[in-house]
C-alpha cells in the first residue's frame, strides 16, 4: 500500500500545487458540491484550533460529507507514538491502533500536533503526523505540526488574487515579537511557499539566532533556484522592506534555545520594534500584508496595519475552506485506483 | 453594511416576534425542511450549555445547514475584546479578525457571554457580543448574554400553546434562592417578553435588593403601556401568587453585591422560602409553572412541582428548538437583499 | 409508555441479536443508507471515548442522521442523578429534565457513564444510565457503563467473520494487567456475548480474587446452558490457553478491593506475566486474539501479538460502527408503532 498523503507542500509536484489551487478558486467560486459525497474525516486536534477546525468541518459539509473533531488526551484517550513502548505512562492507547481504527471510519484523517517545544532535534522529527501516516490506510492531511501546508495554499491563492503572477515579486517574511515562544511552522511554511512561487523572499529577524530550520532554508534556496526566484536573510528592517510587495509577519523562538526560553526572552524582549507598523508598511511599494492568525494585535501587528485595506490576512483565512475542500478532494483523486 | 442581528427581542417589532412565533409554529408541526440548506452557523460558548447547543445544532441540521461549535479559551484561541488593547494578555486574537473569519465560512454567527461577574457597570454593557456584531458581516445571535431572547422566544411560545392569548393574564415572575449568585439574564428576559405581550407582571423577590437593573425595570413599564400590560414589584409572596396565571422562576444575584458575593451570600440564605412549592401554586388560579432550566430540584422548585402537570419546563425547552429554526431562518431572510 | 431500550444484550432474544448481526453485516457491505433519515442522537459522554464517538457520529450520519455529542460537568451542566435530592451540591440540574428535554430534541439517547469507583455496591447498580432510561420518552443506548452491549456486538460480528459457527469454540478470557484498576464491563461483556453464543468459555485470572461479579458468573452459566456451551474459571494459564480458537483480553480491578485500590496494587503487580505474547498464542490451536481497545502494548499484549495476522482488534472495532448503525436503526423499528 503506497498512500499518497499531505503532509507538505515538498511533497506536490508544482504542477500538483497549481491543480490545487485551481480546484480550490472553483469551490470559491461555487461553494456546494458532491466532491466528498459519503466520505468521513477525522480531525485530531492535540492544540486549539479555530480556523482550521472550523473550515475543515464545514468545508467537509460543504461536499457531501462529515467531519468527527476529536481532541485526544481530553475527550479521547492519550496515544502513545513511540515504537516497541512498554506503554506504563499515561498513553492509553498506541497510534498503530488509533490510525488503523480511524482508517475504517473514515476516508481521511486530518492531524494538527505542535512541537512539544522540549527538544528541538525531537520535534523536527515530526514524529506524531509521520506515525499517523504511516499506520493510516486512508490518507493523512497535516493540520500544522512544524510546518503548515493548508496555510501555505491558502496564502499563496490569496496572494495570486492579490497580485496575480507571483514570480519575481519582493516578498518579505518578518520575524515579529510575542510574549511567547511560538512554533516555527508557518514561518518554515511561507519560506516553502514563497520560494515555489518563484518569489524574491527576504527573511527578516533580528539576530542569527533566528534564522529557520537549515532544512527549510535548503528547500528554500532550492526551490527559489528552480522557480527563478531567490532566498535571503537580513537583519535590517527598513532594507528588508523597501520597495516589498508582500509583508508576511509571523512570531518563532530561536531554534538555538530551543526550550530554554527563559534564556530567549531577554533577547526577544529587545526586539519588540519588529512590529509592522504603518510606518514600516510606508517602505514598501505598495506591499501587501499578511498573517496566519491568530495575531495579537498592537504586539505582532498594529491596528492600522491590520484594518489598512492592504490587509489580506481575512481573506488568506476565507481561502483556507476552499483550498482544504480541494487538498481533501485531489487526496482522494490522487489515491483511488484508477 | 447594515446589518440586522438578534440580540433581543426588543430590536424587534412585535409584528415580527408574532412572525417569528408563527414560523415557530410550523416547524413545530413540520420539523424537516431546507430554510437552512447549504448555510453553517458558529456557535461561540463562552460558557456550558446543553439545551442552547443541542437545539441549535439539531434546528440547523434540520432545516439542511450545518453548525459548527467553538469554544474560545478551551479548543479554540482566547478572544481580546477591548479595542485598541496591546494584546500582551492571555487571549491569542482579537475578536475583529474572529467575527470576520467566521463571517467567511458561515452565515450567522451565535455567541452565549454570560457576565464576568465582577462589575456589572461593565457586565451590563454586554461588550462581548456587541463585539461580535461590530465586526461580523453575517448576523449575530445572542445565546445568553444578559439577556436571553430566545429564551423569550420559547416562554412565549410555550404560553400561547397553553394559554391562547396572553395579554391581561397575570404573570409573576418569582426570584428563588440558588447556592450560586447567578446571572440576571433570564430574568431580564421574563420581564421583557412578559411585558411586551401585554401581561400584568409581577417581580417578586425577596427585597428591593433584588430588583432588576432599572433598564429591563423601565424597557418592561414601556412594553407594558405600548401592550395593554403592567409591571410591579412584590416582596409578599402569598399578595404575588395569588390568582397568578402563570408562575415563572429564575434565581439571580442581588446587583448591589454584584462581585461581592461572599456579602450578599447571608442575605440570600434568608430567602430560601421563596422555592416555588406546590403550597404556593395552590394559591394561583389553576396556574402553570415554568423555569428555563437548568434548574435545582427541591431549591429553586419542589419535585412536586417539576412533574405537575402544569409544569411546562420541557414544553418551553423544546420549544427552545423551534423558535432558534424561526430566529436562523427569518435572520436570513431580513438580511437578504431583496 | 413502554419504552424498548439498549441496556444489554441480556434484553434481547437470541433471535434479536442474530437479526441485529446480520443487519449491521448489510451495512458493512453497503455503509451508506436513510435508515435514519431526520433522526438524531445524543451522546452523552461522562468519559473518554475514540471508538464510540467516532463510530456512532459517522455512523449516524452515514445512514441520513446526525448525532450531537455533550460532555455533562464539562461542556454541559452537572447532572444529579439521586431522586428527591435537593440540589445543593455541584449538579446544576436533574437527569429527570435532560432525559426529558433530550427526547424533545433527539430520536435517541446514548450514554457513557463508567462505574465512578469508590462502592461496588453502588456502581454495580448501574443508576446513570437506568436513571436515563426511566425518564427518556426515547430508546436509550448504553455506550458503556458496567456493560458493554455495543462491544460485544461488534465482537460477535469479528469473531463469525474469522470462525464462521460459534457454537463449542474453545473462548478464552484473560485478565491482563493495567497500571490503573480498569472497569469491569468489557469483562462482562464478553462473558455474556461469548456463553450467549453457544461457546465453551474459559474465565483465566491470577486468583479467585479476580473473578468477576456474581451477577454476570451466573447469567454467563445461564446462557452456556441455554445455548450449548459452558462457563468455567482458570487460573493456570498453559491450561487455559491450550487449544483455545479465541482468546479476549481485559484488564479489571478486583472487585473485593473496589474503591481501595492501593490494597490490590501490590497484588495486580504480581501478575503483569498475564501479558498475551507470542508464547502463549503459540499454545492456543491456531486461536485468534482480540481486545477492545484502549490498548497499552507490551503491558496487556505484545506488539507481535497486535500486529500479527491473528489479531482481529481493528475487524472488531471497525465493527462497532456496522453494529451501532443496526442498533439504532433497530431500536426505532422496534419502538414503532405498528
Amino acid at each position: 500500500m503506497n498512500i499518497r498523503h499531505f503532509l507538505s507542500t515538498q511533497d506536490c509536484t508544482r504542477p500538483e500545487l497549481d491543480e490545487l489551487l485551481a480546484q480550490a478558486a472553483r469551490y470559491k467560486r461555487d461553494k456546494l458540491g458532491r466532491d466528498l459525497a459519503g466520505r468521513a474525516i477525522a480531525l485530531l486536534f492535540f492544540n486549539p484550533s479555530m480556523r482550521t477546525r472550523s473550515s475543515f468541518e464545514i468545508g467537509t459539509w460543504q461536499l457531501g460529507g462529515h467531519a468527527v473533531v476529536l481532541a485526544p488526551g481530553k475527550d479521547a484517550w492519550g496515544i502513545e507514538f513511540e515504537p516497541r513502548k512498554v506503554m506504563d505512562g499515561e498513553a492509553e492507547e498506541h497510534v498503530a491502533e488509533v490510525a488503523r481504527v480511524l482508517s475504517r471510519y473514515c476516508d481521511l484523517i486530518g492531524v494538527r500536533a505542535f512541537p512539544k517545544f522540549v527538544d528541538w532535534a525531537v520535534d523536527r522529527e515530526d514524529l506524531v503526523i509521520k506515525a499517523f501516516a504511516r499506520h493510516a490506510t486512508v490518507p493523512v492531511i497535516n493540520l500544522e505540526t512544524i510546518t503548515h501546508p493548508c496555510q501555505e495554499l491558502a496564502h499563496a491563492m490569496a496572494m495570486r488574487e492579490r497580485l496575480g503572477e507571483l514570480r519575481g515579486r519582493k516578498y518579505v517574511l518578518t520575524w515579529t515579537y510575542h510574549p511567547k515562544a511560538l512554533n516555527t511552522a508557518v514561518a518554515n511554511s511561507a519560506l516553502l511557499i514563497a520560494t515555489r512561487m518563484g518569489m524574491d523572499v527576504t527573511l527578516l529577524c533580528p539576530t542569527p539566532e533566528y534564522v529557520l530550520d537549515e532544512r527549510y532554508m535548503a528547500a528554500g534556496r532550492s526551490n527559489a533556484s528552480e522557480n527563478g526566484g531567490s532566498l535571503r536573510v537580513s537583519h535590517d528592517i527598513d532594507e528588508a522592506y523597501r520597495d516589498a510587495e508582500v509583508v508576511y509577519a509571523k512570531s518563532w523562538g530561536a531554534l538555538p534555545y530551543f526550550g530554554r526560553w527563559e534564556a530567549e526572552k531577554p533577547i526577544r524582549e529587545q526586539h519588540r520594534h519588529f512590529i509592522v507598523d504603518e510606518a514600516k508598511m510606508a517602505l514598501t511599494r505598495d506591499g501587501i500584508f499578511s498573517h496566519c492568525l491568530p495575531l495579537r494585535r498592537n504586539i505582532k501587528a498594529t491596528d492600522g496595519v491590520m484594518d489598512a485595506p492592504y490587509c489580506f490576512a481575512i481573506d488568506e483565512a476565507e481561502n483556507r475552506l476552499h483550498v482544504q475542500k480541494a487538498v481533501m478532494a485531489r487526496l482522494l483523486a490522487w489515491n483511488s485506483p484508477t
